[in-house]
């Protein structure tokens, strides 16, 4: 009996995702303080870093918490009370920005707008144009650029070029998208975008990312705060403006954050980019090559999602993917449900951000392969991956 | 010439405090994924350590964000709309939690009462009595347990024995005592206990952590959420009661803390409890010896604020602590201002929290002695040491 193959743990899920060793040796240093030079120093240079990702000459806020946190923030801070706002959703993240505004809805006196639409479509710019127009007094849209439920991704560009034209700010949920895809807050004039520590950035969980554009700083002076304290907005930007944060902020993670953001400079970030979107090419055609159907219509180049390829007996996800880690140390996701599918063990999903390679994606794409067959799906071997490596040749 | 003496780095902020090297060798592992058994039985072991902190059979929420996020969200959940509620305040953070209740007055429809009290002065259980029976349908009270800009403590055991014979929640922001001082929450009859994680529990910041008793859990099904998702205490109970989170968890703050409780329930939370108490003491006596005036009349065991002497001219705050620092190694916090005081560049404040000993205690004694002597303080050479070592023996 052969003896079993050594596999290195690969955490190829849409977040967290993996830490570079680098960072994770910077956040084992020993802690400071806040009020001090030296933490000021690393702040700053966090704070200049993520203006260049961003893309913005603005302010780039450093929230402790989760994506939803930041995003929760700007919803409450952002939207003009008694007004209405417009919520997409085609997934369960931007099915989660429903129901924030839900749950502000009384007291922010809001009238929610749920444009939904399917599950692995995107959201395309004429529908919102005409949500704008056909509800007059919109103070608000948010959406996903990147919905990671169902790897989809929408034109935020062009959904830019509509909002700007109105009085409806454009909160862009850019969770799985900023340093992963090319996102230009300033020169398509995001109003807002937010993303979370734990996606491309490269770092644990537990910091979220807010870029606020010349509109979004506006309508904080017009609007008065109300039952909001730790997420009001005005509170951070005064921070910013000072080089500081209003509460003792996660030091090791922020100390971390900037080593993982010298990395992505380092590389470039339009080189990062283009990586996660040929790691994205190559395994959407390796799924492709082995019979599988891809979540999305408009897939997004930082996660992949796919249904499980229709076997007797139909192929079981925990199986599956406990095969795949367990076999050989690759770590997926599995789908999501929500108000619109129920994908949750129909679907799996691997990720193209941050600390990953050719290398990895080709380690992952040769696992699936592998684990499908042993559940019954017939391919050839090594169809998935020599589809991949040719699409990345 | 005599070479520079090398002094370590000895952080004795009251928080961020000392990490371990343990635990920040814990946090630098490879990331893993949330929703893992590995995790999984992380988060469960967490939750039990915790309980035993917080000496409570009931849950402890694992909240992102830092101890302002954790409080907050129990003040907006466990106020009952249209009721009045009472925030204590005799220092910088209980002034905070006042501005939270009014931040909220408005969507919540509250009655803010708020209870001064001299700052250096604790709040007594006959000023909560009286401030319960003069202000019918109060429904919840907030207050510090040690007044981290003070360095204040009050008799929480008493004060709940009001409490509990009311309607009214007992809210106590444990953020700089649970670990540090004894504090039973089922024995005491606390409703909702808050700490966070950089403090006694020796984490870098990005953890709150909420314990419930049973009235809060049955206020929680009592009240109608609005105007709050994030920090919805329903879902994180909700969460915690199948060892989940609601969000994407700080991994690896989240490993960190298990290991760091891991150690003070190796050491023995009364032991642990017992040396931040004999290292207050020694320093409250070396420091009445070299002549200083404590902050506080009901001081902290876990923190010491004391004034600067008179001299002429007047000590520098901001020189005397660069002092320490550069000359020692000792990082030590300054003084805070609000509403009640303005003790900015008036005081200075030790730690006694999370992993320090004797042995750093001396060093912070004997540094603040040297650096107030330099500055014009007249005293003999070696008076707060001798008085601490007699003291500690």
């Amino acid at each position: 009996m052969a003896a079993k193959l050594y596999f290195k743990q690969r955490v190829m899920t849409p977040g967290p995702t993996s830490v570079p060793e680098a960072v994770l040796l910077e956040m084992a240093q020993p802690i400071i303080h806040h009020r001090t030079k030296q933490f000021q120093a690393i702040f700053k240079e966090l704070s200049e870093r993520l203006q260049r990702v961003f893309r913005t000459t603005g302010p780039v806020l450093s929230l402790a918490g989760s994506g939803t946190t930041s995003f929760e923030a700007c919803q409450i801070c952002l939207a003009r009370p008694g007004s209405k706002v417009i919520a997409v959703a085609g997934g369960k993240f931007g099915e989660r920005w429903q129901d924030i505004y839900d749950a502000y809805a009384k007291t922010l006196d809001l009238t929610v707008i749920k444009l939904n639409v399917p599950w692995g479509q995107a959201v395309t710019a004429e529908q919102i144009r005409q949500a704008i127009e056909q509800n007059p007094g919109v103070s608000a849209v948010a959406l996903c650029h990147s919905e990671t439920s169902t790897a989809t991704a929408c034109d935020v560009e062009s959904i830019a070029a509509v909002t700007k034209e109105t009085d409806a700010l454009l909160l862009v949920d850019g969770i799985t998208s900023v340093g992963a895809m090319p996102v230009e807050m300033d020169a398509w004039g995001i109003d807002c975008l937010v993303t979370g520590s734990q996606k491309a950035l490269m770092l644990p969980p537990g910091l979220g990312f807010v870029g606020l554009g010349p509109r979004a700083i506006q309508r904080l002076t017009d609007v008065k705060p109300q039952g909001v304290y730790n997420l009001d907005l005005r509170r951070w930007l005064k921070s910013w403006q000072k080089n500081d944060v209003p509460f003792t902020p996660p030091v090791s993670l922020i100390r971390g954050q900037r080593v993982a953001l010298e990395m992505i400079e380092a590389e470039g970030l339009e080189n990062v980019c283009a990586r996660a979107a040929r790691l994205a090419a190559a395994t959407r055609t390796a799924f492709t090559a082995m019979g599988l159907k891809l979540c999305s219509s408009s897939p997004s180049d930082s996660v992949t999602g796919a249904f499980y390829p229709e076997t007797t007996p139909a192929i079981d996800d925990k199986k599956f993917r406990a095969g795949t880690r367990d076999n050989f140390g690759i770590h997926l996701a599995g789908g999501q449900s929500g108000r619109g599918a129920e994908w949750e063990g129909k679907t799996f999903r691997v990720s193209h951000m941050g600390y990953v390679d050719a290398g990895d994606t080709l380690a992952a794409i040769a696992a699936i392969e592998a684990e499908l067959r042993r559940l019954g799906h017939k391919v050839e071997p090594g169809t998935g991956i020599a589809a991949a490596a040719k699409a990345l040749a």
